[in-house]
């Protein structure tokens, strides 16, 4: 077994990098507090006898030596940026578990055939810098570097230029590392593994995504010379389209979510109607072809309500990830160490996305999952006991050191 | 007849300072843009023999003396601030109208019994510091200074400690001038006199109005693993909250106007759903009954709607004027100049709110508008004419001679 206590000491000392406002964390992307945790991650890792890769998109590879110097390394991986009011486990679990399963192995002396790596990807959240899961995402050649580069958080800074500010641009050609496996270990972020009852969530599946970014563009003009009838209100449009939404998610229960978590207007004046009004819909499905539908209705009827009222339409997807099937083999020794371990677990599909579902496309890949206090994730108040963390780190620890063995 | 040319070249002049992003200006109060137009004007005032007084909330009183010490001025005063993406005429064409009126009376040589004193309002447009003409509320005396002085912009700076910054906190107590009468010349901000193909609006009534900021809480969580039926979603409420405004709008035709600009997610990302939505719904009607029974109706109807989806409620008031009826008497004096002129005209009820519903409530007051291109207004395309400019401006020349030699 792994040691519960201390995977929690260091959960709470990353904590005390990027304090949020109500007990969580704010340690976006790419900021000060995102370099401080790497440089506390990388201290830890340099006293666990680990040695330091880190690629061009700035994602760091710890590396524990095996003993057959060509085999290819079982990854252990999560991230250790957060959302802006984001919680104290979300990512930064499955990373420090890694560090966690590393040390373990040192007390116990235990060697393996495959080197064990412990990746902390970055921008994983995609809070900053959309889309989510963006280093992952080059990686496994699913996204483009300089569309990587390119992207600009709200203030107009790119991820390239952050990434040099903050230090962390490595030299390491971005997805030339090869994988025997990839593990990840994550806090549920639902309800499901709490109400149920369960220790362990056996993933087996991720839904897949879309984010559309819709721009409805009105006539700026004074709310209150300006006539009901002479309005060409893209505030009242947006409101349409949210409650659309709403419906085509309904309609599409169970197995689909949609909800809107980004808006702006603007000028964004009390006393002007807006010129444009700019969100984000969140549209997820572990089906494809219901995600598909659900995505070509959504566009199908935003632009017919926008233009019934006046109202100019544009639709970008800002980011976009199939439904994964996990690697049946990984999952079933997943299970199975769960099962030697006398833990309760249960299979599940992962709601949120994972840097695991773009590692799935290069490696053969799966996760674990602990359930989190009332499902809730994306919080500052986001909670897990040490019990929960350490049971998940257990399972993590048996099912890589047997499949670093082979 | 005033000079059209010399009022025009004016306007121009001072639209070089703060510009906007597509030709309009954004010079919004209390800014650096701020200062420089309040010092262009200060200069032309000089040249023209005013002399200057600024009271505590930085508006400027720029008087020529009359020929009896004991005769109170007769004020004409608009406001050179303007919305982050404002126009060119809305205030500016009323201060620099004043201004013209005094340029023309010098030319002339007319002497008047009473002063003329031309106000430039601070904050007349309430986009940086709600609510709208503060200035001219705390003069008379229905906003508390205090109150002012705390108001806040979007980066927590206060109205106090920007009037100082700027260099433009007076020694003069607001309100401790008293006012003849009272006049202020403005664009129409909406369409009527152009679709009446009209030159002139007598401005006999102005709307009442309410601002009320909404406040709803919902669940921060996961957009992804969060399933539609444990949802807590204020970004959903807000969406019927704004139908239902509208419904409220509508179902009160023709006589009455609602609408939403401001709008606040937080902690607006795109995969977390909001923990609070704020945004803020203006609200007019000239007549004080409806307005009234609307915002009570949709306070009702909001409130209903956040408790049925379990969402937190809460709402403030950060904006009010009941409708104003103008002075008769100066209300017949405008109509009588515009027909002297051989001007069309025809009476208006103000859709805006402007200083003179403050100033009406300390001495007799009127206003005269003239059209603009499309009813255009808070949008940088906003547009008149040369001639419409000047018509409006001879009508105040004659309508303020008149009433400050008897
Ligand atoms: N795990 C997690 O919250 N990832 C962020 C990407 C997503 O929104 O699913
Ligand atoms: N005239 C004008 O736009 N004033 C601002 C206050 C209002 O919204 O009516």
């Amino acid at each position: 077994r792994i040691n519960g206590d201390r995977l929690w000491d260091s959960l709470m000392e990353m904590a005390q990098i990027g304090p949020g406002i109500a007990g969580g964390n704010n340690r976006q992307t790419l900021t000060d507090e995102d370099g401080e945790g790497r440089h506390l991650f990388k201290r830890w890792c340099d006293a666990a006898g680990l040695t330091m890769g880190v690629d061009q998109m700035g994602t760091m590879f710890m590396t524990r030596p095996g003993t057959d110097p060509d085999a290819l390394p079982v990854y252990i991986g999560s991230h250790l940026d957060t959302q802006p009011t984001g919680g104290k486990y979300d990512g930064v679990l499955g990373v420090l578990a890694g560090l966690e399963v590393v040390r373990t192995m040192n007390d116990l002396g235990i060697q393996t055939k495959h080197p064990i790596v412990v990746t902390n990807w970055a921008n994983e959240e995609g809070a900053r810098f959309a889309p989510a899961m963006l280093a992952s995402g080059v990686f496994a050649g699913v996204l483009d570097q300089d569309y990587a580069y390119g992207r600009k958080d709200q203030d107009g800074k790119t991820y390239g230029d952050e990434l040099k500010r903050i230090g962390w641009l490595g030299d390491e050609v971005t997805g030339a590392r090869k994988m025997h496996a990839y593990f990840e270990y994550h806090i549920e972020q639902g309800p499901i593994l709490e109400a149920e009852n369960k220790q362990i969530g056996v993933v087996t599946h991720g839904q897949g995504l879309w984010w559309l970014e819709f721009t409805l563009t009105g006539k700026e003009a004074h709310t209150g010379s300006t006539p009901m009838n002479m309005r060409v209100n893209a505030g009242l449009a947006m409101a349409r389209l949210l409650e659309m939404v709403q419906t085509v998610a309904m309609d599409n229960q169970p197995g689909a979510v949609a909800g809107v978590g980004q808006m702006k207007f603007s000028p964004n004046s009390r006393n002007v109607l807006p010129g444009t009004v700019v969100f984000s819909v969140d549209l997820r499905s572990p089906d494809l072809a219901k995600l598909t539908a659900m995505r070509a209705r959504i566009e199908a009827e935003a632009e017919a309500i926008a233009k019934s009222m006046g109202v100019g339409y544009a639709v970008e997807a800002v980011g976009h990830f199939d439904p994964v099937a996990f690697d049946p083999t990984l999952v079933d020794r997943v299970r199975a160490a769960a099962e030697k371990l006398g833990y309760s677990h249960m299979d599940l599909i992962s709601g949120a996305g994972h840097d695991a579902c773009w590692a799935n496309r290069v490696a053969p890949s799966t996760m674990i999952m602990c359930p989190c206090v009332d499902g809730l994730s994306h919080n500052e108040a986001e909670d897990i006991s040490r019990e929960w963390a350490a049971a998940g780190a257990d399972v993590l620890f048996h099912a890589v050191v047997e499949t670093a063995r082979i």
